[in-house]
């Protein structure tokens, strides 16, 4: 397929690049889109539509902390047109993309017209998957959007206050029981922060409740957490939560979730589970974009909806559209697709800027290939996983290079200074500022622990 | 009515005295109430019960910043039982206080059981009032809440996003066009922080408008803005709002809201502006439980629905129960009754709860006598207006002086360091994270400004 690399430009802007600029049009500002986006900020006779449908960009990796109540919505979150408005050739549109159009080369948007594009750049990321059991997700939300994350913190936070009022020992410990499904790093850091919150954030400020006495449960499915990483990683990180107060079961799968109870197994053995709070971490699949895509082009798309893409991260017969990030399957070289993260998206988002500005001059470049640094997960205040894949930390060392990792890649943002102040500031005081209750009907408070659950 | 002062003690809990505590009681977690539940701090045979439905105190006064946003939520909320979890007397509740009962000395929960009292202290503080025209509020909303604020956040960035998509000029300008009704400070701090983002944070984030042709109209009913300020500061607030681009229009009153257009009459004048965005800071009146109170005790209301109070701020027959800040009318020397901004109600808490341990000691207390140390309202990024009765000062002086007194109240929660982080932050890069369109459905942008608006 390298043929498509030493194509000399996108077909159809070549006859008309003398007269006007080449147009990209780059679809979702996560990771991949806006670094597509910023890797075209010198590039001239390139005019650059960034369309997505939130005015922000969102900072996922640390969703998890809005839900538990370290950090506000603000803190991780930058508005697209601040983050790319020293960008002249650039231009942000508030728009949901509803379809594309490979004949007319143009996107589709909800209402509107369509937005010509010379090269197209999909980059629309994933959504939560509950493996065919939808119904499960109003009783366990899981955390991919500001909103996801605000209604979690608010479940979190009202479980507590109910618990408080709570006259009946059974119920009481059902509130006090907080149920993640899924040990990938989202579930893990959730886990790890609950227990923060719960054993020593929160100790002091109930008079009914002990708060020791709260109950955070992690199954996963595989037989140990964190499976991309290291065994050795693994297991630390089973240990330090463990040390936490987390009750980590493995070979554990969820098979009934109601309003007040789960159903678990392990093995052959059935379990019953009260808890008015699952937190869902446990599948990701293809944004809608990735079915779009593929019948408009015909394109392929894997099990989990993502489109199978070409060397150059472009569709087979369609070389001037791309997709990157959560969106695409890339086969590297052992025939696994690449994972869900963040450098994976930004990396591509580089690579496809890069391949368009160098395709518009006639030259070739060599196929995308992922540079893998490492992962990481934290795990709760003090400790973390970190694999640089030649060398392996854990506990407070791993923290700290966690620590650094995020306030480095927010340095390229607005916000942070402010999120290493209130890192800093919960560091130092145990605190936690941001745990409000909040919603359009967060008033009504005491609706919502009796009878049912009002959900988003 | 000193008579009152003198009692020894209130009589329902002397008996009591000696075999538990004195059961305190506090409905709201304003200034008002926090103050007072602070004041009990060190009171022994004391047992405080704080309830508010909400888990947070508000900031109330920079409000205005998240709405416009400069700031987060969690910049400007505090979870009371962080706030208050050092104080082991004194317990929160999270739950809507619907009902008193005198006679059987308890406070009534929506749901659950009643609260009883020994002393119960109301704070229920204010609500925002249309004069009869409740129909405009979801046309005009006014900012009381966070989620008022963040409501109006999300209509305030929205409308920059319609207009840059809008091809009609006539729309846009519509669209570009705020009006803020009513010119206290709030009025006159949304109208200066509304110039401040469109002509200077927002002025390079646009590709189709330019947001210096954002029009901003502040309307004063009254001949002047600030009308319990001296007249040359009024003046002078005119004046510097004037210099940042408002519009300010005095004795010009607001007769229909519609979902585009606004009418307005300025003495036998009438006219139309063409605007999506009307914003209301105009009238305050006293939350639904001056009612109640007034129902169930015989108290009298003012016109505004406040609660009139005797000199020591309990109720003529109740000598046990007190209303404090914005519920309260309580009238000093001059008849007229105290202002409801926060030092009122802040030190009515702390009057308050001196007076209830004085009691319980059977020693009388002179009535409550407001110390008013002056007054202030911020006008954009660098121009306040202060008067300490003693002296006065405008501009940046001025501005450096509010700016000094908020950080200074804000010290005594938790949120101090990461707001001022934050100020300093957005002064010196004129940026504004915080700029987020967020709410339930905010990822269905192009619905809002199509037709009609959602409400919340």
């Amino acid at each position: 397929m390298t043929q498509l690399l030493t194509r000399p430009a996108a077909q159809s802007a070549a006859p008309e690049t003398s007269n006007r600029p080449h147009r990209v049009v780059i679809v979702g500002g996560g990771f991949g889109g806006l670094y597509a986006a910023q890797s075209f900020g010198r590039a001239t006779h390139v005019e650059v539509t960034l369309i997505d449908r939130r005015n922000f960009h969102l900072f996922q990796p640390l969703l998890y902390q809005v839900a538990t109540g370290g950090l506000s919505p603000g803190d991780i979150a930058s508005p697209l047109r601040g983050v790319l408005n020293r960008q002249k050739n650039t231009q942000v549109l508030l728009g949901d993309v509803v379809d594309i159009d490979p004949e007319q080369q143009q996107v589709v948007l909800k209402r509107g017209k369509g937005v010509p594009y010379d090269s197209l750049i999909i980059a629309t990321g994933g959504a939560h998957h509950y493996f065919g059991n939808d119904h499960w997700e109003k009783f366990a939300p899981s955390i991919k959007t500001l909103e996801d994350a605000l209604e979690v913190r608010r479940r979190i936070f009202l479980a507590f206050e109910a618990a408080e009022k709570e006259t009946d020992p059974v119920k009481r410990q059902a509130m006090m029981t907080f149920l993640v499904v899924g040990g990938g790093p989202t579930g893990v850091e959730l886990a790890g922060a609950l227990a923060d919150l719960a054993y020593s954030t929160l100790k002091s400020d109930f008079r009914t409740i002990d708060t020791h006495e709260t109950k955070i449960i992690l199954v996963e499915g595989m037989d140990r957490l964190l499976p991309p990483f290291p065994e050795d990683l693994s297991a630390n990180a089973a240990d330090s939560l463990q040390k936490l107060g987390v009750e980590v079961r493995t070979q554990t799968m969820v098979t009934a979730i109601e309003d007040d109870r789960v159903r678990l197994r392990s093995g052959d053995e059935e379990s019953e589970l009260l808890t008015k709070t699952v937190l869902w971490a446990a599948g990701v699949k293809a944004s809608g974009m990735g079915k779009i895509v593929a019948d408009r082009t015909g394109a392929t798309c894997d099990r989990a909806g993502r489109v199978m893409v070409a060397p150059d991260l472009s569709l087979p017969d369609h070389p001037n559209i791309f997709i990157i990030g959560d969106l695409a399957h890339y086969a590297h070289q052992d025939n696994k697709p690449l994972p869900g993260v963040a450098p994976v998206a930004m990396q591509q988002g580089k690579y496809v800027a890069k391949l368009i500005q160098h395709r518009l001059k006639g030259e070739p470049i060599p196929p995308f290939r992922y540079r893998d640094s490492g992962s990481l997960a934290v795990i709760g205040r003090n400790a973390a996983v970190v694999n640089l894949n030649w060398i392996k930390f854990t506990g407070f060392p791993a923290w700290v290079i966690w620590l650094f990792v995020h306030v480095f890649y927010l340095i390229e943002f607005d916000n942070k200074l402010i999120v290493m102040t209130q890192w800093m500031w919960g560091y130092f005081t145990r605190n936690q500022g941001s745990r409000l209750i909040t919603g359009r009907d967060a008033d009504k408070v005491e609706e919502v622990y009796s009878g049912h659950r009002r959900h988003s």
